[in-house]
């Protein structure tokens, strides 16, 4: 497809300011440009475009963004209802992709009431946590679909963020990118997208396990390289992700998104420590430091 | 106004997890929770009620995230057509202020067409970064308007990320909260907003600017706690502030917008180094390296 190395990252001359010294210096920056996602549909003899969102994006992968970006916002809830997606010419130069359209098949009609940005408000509870959690729960295809047991050790819990990083290692010159990683329960990684933005990360990595008809990903585990927000566990609750690993912090309402969905949550995951917030029936909690400390006594 | 401490941490029990033990806990998350955001306007005999944005934020400094907001979109251009703005009951809850009522004067007519989601879409050039970026200057009050020299020195700018951290404190404890704050060029912190969003952290900060009559803030530093995007350096535009430095990396539309605006843009700052990406000349860049080491060894 796309050839990330050359679209994501540009360079640039800056200026590097050290204690009393300075010094111009050839650095990287990562890609920021807009995405607009369009999609057509209807009947062939009136066929419909219509401009769905524009998201700032890191070029790449772009088509897996905006399929995925339709399924996570529940205007899509497959990928065979897609019949084609491209890019469309720009207007003011040919080297920039910055239009992405959908076609969908002829006798489907796309739910774009979610494409509104007022989604959240559509909940007969009004505009609160509560409803925001009950409104991803009418479109989410998997919401009621039980997850299975996993019994994962935290040994290969703490080698995530490690294989993350190792993967990351070209991107993340710049500093400045977020990333999605999605793991067996062995601990391998499957797949990797990067963004300046952490909602498209997430989106590229979901499209593109549409596109592979991996679906519902419940037998995973999805690494955020920062911090788990209530859009985050959206998205991962809309393809059925079991376990959401983050590196940073997450939200509170994050925190109760994940309890709702059955999605265990696990923050702060370093090479040797989390916490969970959550359902740890899925992972094999070590026993406790006072037990420890009771058992060496004794 | 709002108590801050309650509405914008939680305490919940996590487990923590570290090595071969686990223990439960009492531990603080960052409240995140739908904001609504609606204007009221028109003469009086027929005032319209318009639903504008929903925004998961921090609750805290509404008002102030709810003017901010309408101000940076370009909504409105000035804290005068704002006749009041005031937290609505919630159906579900009375506890929850999660809707704020902004009402504008009656012969004042907001910009609706940049409460658009597709609002970079309407530029001439189609959707691109230097569409992107004509598209603010358009609706920018201060983007014509000349920004004066400041001749900071590099010590002042050393000592910023930790003033931060330190007006911190309180909330940097869920290590999940972004911030904005609002320096003099002697380094005296002024104004500090926080919140899950970055983007609300800043609005926070120009709404409370905007209602003190502050703006331009082209005499101020503006600290960003984390990375730099194309749309903090938008809001920081609409602003007419002049210097942004991060304490991450910026983006490359970010960096363009930072030029074309005339704002000085540091990325990477910490105690002792930071990188410029374009106009030094407001700060008093130290002689290089090669040039020390020519005169030591003279």
């Amino acid at each position: 497809m796309e050839d990330l190395e050359l679209v994501s990252i540009k360079q640039i001359l800056v200026r590097k300011v050290n204690g009393l010294t300075s010094t111009p210096l050839s650095d990287l920056l990562s890609v920021e440009e807009p995405l607009e996602i369009r999609i057509v549909y209807g009947p062939r003899s009136e066929r419909i475009q219509k401009n769905i969102s524009v998201t700032m994006r890191t070029p790449g992968n772009d088509l897996e963004l905006a399929i995925g970006f339709l399924f996570t916002e529940g205007i899509i809830p497959s990928y065979q209802d897609v019949t084609d997606a491209y890019h469309l010419d720009m207007k003011c130069s040919s080297q920039k992709q910055n239009i992405v359209q959908v076609e969908l098949a002829e006798n489907f009609m796309p739910q774009l009431q979610q494409s509104d940005r007022n989604f959240y408000t559509t909940s007969s509870c009004g505009v609160c946590g509560k409803g925001s959690i009950e409104s991803i729960r009418t479109v989410s295809a998997f919401s009621n679909q039980d997850k299975p047991q996993l019994n994962l050790s935290t040994d290969i819990l703490y080698e995530l963020p490690g294989k993350l990083s190792a993967a990351q290692s070209g991107f993340a010159a710049t500093g400045g990118i977020h990333a999605s990683g999605l793991f067996t329960v062995k601990g391998d990684l499957v797949l990797l997208r990067e963004d300046v933005g952490r909602h498209n990360a997430l989106d590229k990595l979901i499209g593109k396990a549409l596109l592979n008809d991996d679906l519902p990903l419940d037998r995973h585990i999805l690494l955020l390289s920062g911090r788990a927000s209530f859009e985050l566990i959206q998205k991962a609750a809309m393809a059925g992700i079991a376990i959401v690993a983050a590196i940073g912090a997450p939200s509170s309402l994050a925190v109760e998104l994940a309890a709702e969905f059955d999605i265990t949550l696990l923050g702060f995951l370093k090479e040797d420590r989390f916490n969970i917030y959550n359902l740890s029936s899925r992972i094999l909690i070590p026993t406790s430091y006072e037990t420890i400390m009771i058992s060496q006594t004794t």
